[in-house]
């Protein structure tokens, strides 16, 4: 997953990209580039690669045998730990002279971006993101097949929510066990569990509720993780308690189809707007587009959103490892809603869909 | 522990200071001004409190609902919802017309400052903790009972811990069971869970390894969660397996002499510095000066660690309502090691402690 040679590889991108040094703090961009998940603390940790000259990662003192236990630690890439009473700002600074523009990691905050910008005055700021964008959205075979192993994980989790599943339980009781079902899965963390049902279902980032599943309900369970290679999971399927009311069941259908059409629109070249308009051109067809309220889709890897997003408006062509959700919906607001989703990754000749329950309703005991 | 009144107080802050607005995306900052705990979402959420004129909430549609049922709802705050092909940079730049300098959420992502300064090219960026440091760290008697709560909650977990605590078991073993209680105690969520036993005891921020406790080990159990208050907990103990080594007894006795002094000496008007300085005089007059390499506590409220911070060079004073944690140590690399911490809040006339276990070796049978 961190292969030796991705710092060299960033750093030439830096160079390329016409930028001083990328400055990465704790977060994907720094796991991406250095396979160390450093703790989002308030002093300061920074992987520093300049376009030229030796990267270097000041850490506090106290997170030196984290840093030396991680990938990072593996790497040829100097270690600098400051104490307590150090300016690391300072310290940044100082080992970058006269570098005009830096990248910053599209998540650093600002109480570190402002500083750096106070102890480094001459230095434009931009995002990391210009220089890791590419890399980090084309996957390599190793992380696709570290997503590949996140969908099958998320996959079983869906095989078992029928157990779950039963009229009188709260979306909060099913969602604690799905919880601990994505953990048994495999994943080091749960990222988000969204058991929408009744009306809950024409929510789509309703979470958990007291709500009590009731017999004819439709509901919409939209779950995630995090697997211990970084890579995340993410992944929904819709269930009916019992039997499901007639105009669901018709819209169900044209929302199987606009999910199949979008996935079989992935190849490369193909506009990511294009991936959108494949499954909102038959949901709109029949009726529906209204109530097709969100884009179709987002980029996955170490984080759960990340580029490339599938919306109107992205002309980006998708390329060969290209991971990104495929997510249709459809939200009858106060009543019922479904959606349908699987990562998709982009191949060579076409998309391989990382999700592979069925898509099919399913239909468990009220 | 949102009074309405908070948005108010807060706006007449920003005006104080000679900001325009304060700009709020999702974290801590976001969730004390308007008590809505928002996903930190790629798609932007921003609370824009104008110096002059109506505070307004920026929040893609999607999550209209979720700020809706937040207290943010009952606030007297315009909720303005985005579409996905929107740019909501730009919505917010259009509302604040002609502004001169913005206070930015201390946690705000450079993805979106960045974005934030492109479409207020006009306006200098600062820290919203320049208004809301003052405001936070002064605790209000409904946030101390909350840090109350969470501090009771978390010592009904060190009580138990001796019932993990064995040997033969490993850190990891333990720490699954600690977290469990963690949850059980009342905390939504675990913050951390470090076990350090053995050599990992003089690894201040080790957590947890799959290393097998051995009998006569001494071992450091630091453990924290957030409460569903958002007031989050932080307490330490040492536990000695069996026996623990006499030199080890020894500074142990030092250790709590230090840690008792530091807590003695919170009042207001005594400097931050100054409560560092009174553990810190201890140990070093014990010969183990070298040995406690870290300050002696941060501040803790919504945050685990924010200001104040009890560290050399802090010389701002404590006021009531200040919290922070009071934690020194002492590490003996390669062998073993001991902190001991509680909450501490300044009070009008002195400190109280929000954890009350006892500050004793605990000894577990080995």
């Amino acid at each position: 997953m961190y292969p030796a040679s991705r710092l060299a590889d960033v750093q030439e991108a830096t160079a390329r990209s016409g930028l001083g040094a990328l400055l990465l703090t704790p977060g994907p961009d720094l796991r991406y580039v250095s396979g160390y998940d450093a703790l989002p603390l308030e002093r300061l940790t920074c992987l520093a690669i300049p376009a030229e000259g030796a990267p270097f990662m000041l850490v506090p003192r106290l997170e030196l045998p984290a840093a030396q236990h991680s990938p990072a630690g593996g790497l040829d890439l100097e270690l600098v730990p400051w104490d307590e009473t150090d300016d690391p700002y300072a310290l940044v600074a100082s080992r970058l002279p006269g570098v005009e523009k830096v990248g910053l990691a599209d998540r650093m905050w600002a109480m570190q971006s402002l500083r750096l910008r106070a102890a480094m005055p001459g230095a434009e700021q931009v995002l990391a993101g210009t220089v890791l964008r590419e890399l980090r959205m084309r996957k390599s075979p190793a992380e696709v097949a570290a997503l590949r192993e996140a969908g099958a994980a998320i996959d079983a989790v869906h095989r078992q929510v029928p157990l779950f599943l039963k009229a009188g339980r709260t979306e909060r009781e099913v969602g604690r066990d799905i919880a601990d079902a994505i953990i048994a899965a495999g994943h080091s963390t749960v990222d988000f569990v969204i058991v929408g049902s009744g009306p809950n279902a024409a929510s789509p980032h309703h979470e958990l509720s007291d709500r009590v599943i009731e017999p004819g309900d439709v509901v919409v369970v939209d779950i995630g993780g995090v697997m211990p290679s970084g890579y995340c999971s993410d992944c929904t399927r819709t269930y009916a308690v019992g039997e499901a009311p007639a105009d669901f069941l018709e819209y169900y259908e044209v929302l199987r189809r606009a999910q199949d059409a979008a996935c079989a629109a992935v190849r490369p070249g193909v506009a990511s707007e294009d991936v959108d308009r494949a499954a909102r051109d038959i949901i709109a067809g029949a009726g529906y587009g209204e109530l097709f309220i969100h884009r179709t889709g987002h980029g996955i890897g170490l984080e759960t959103h990340e580029e490339p997003y599938i919306v109107a408006g992205n002309r980006e062509p998708l390329e060969p490892g290209h991971a990104f959700s495929v997510e249709p919906g459809i939200y009858v607001s106060g009543r019922h809603g479904a959606r349908i989703e699987d990562i998709v990754v982009c191949t060579e000749d076409g998309g391989e869909r990382l999700n592979n329950e069925s898509r099919e309703l399913v239909v468990v005991e009220a």
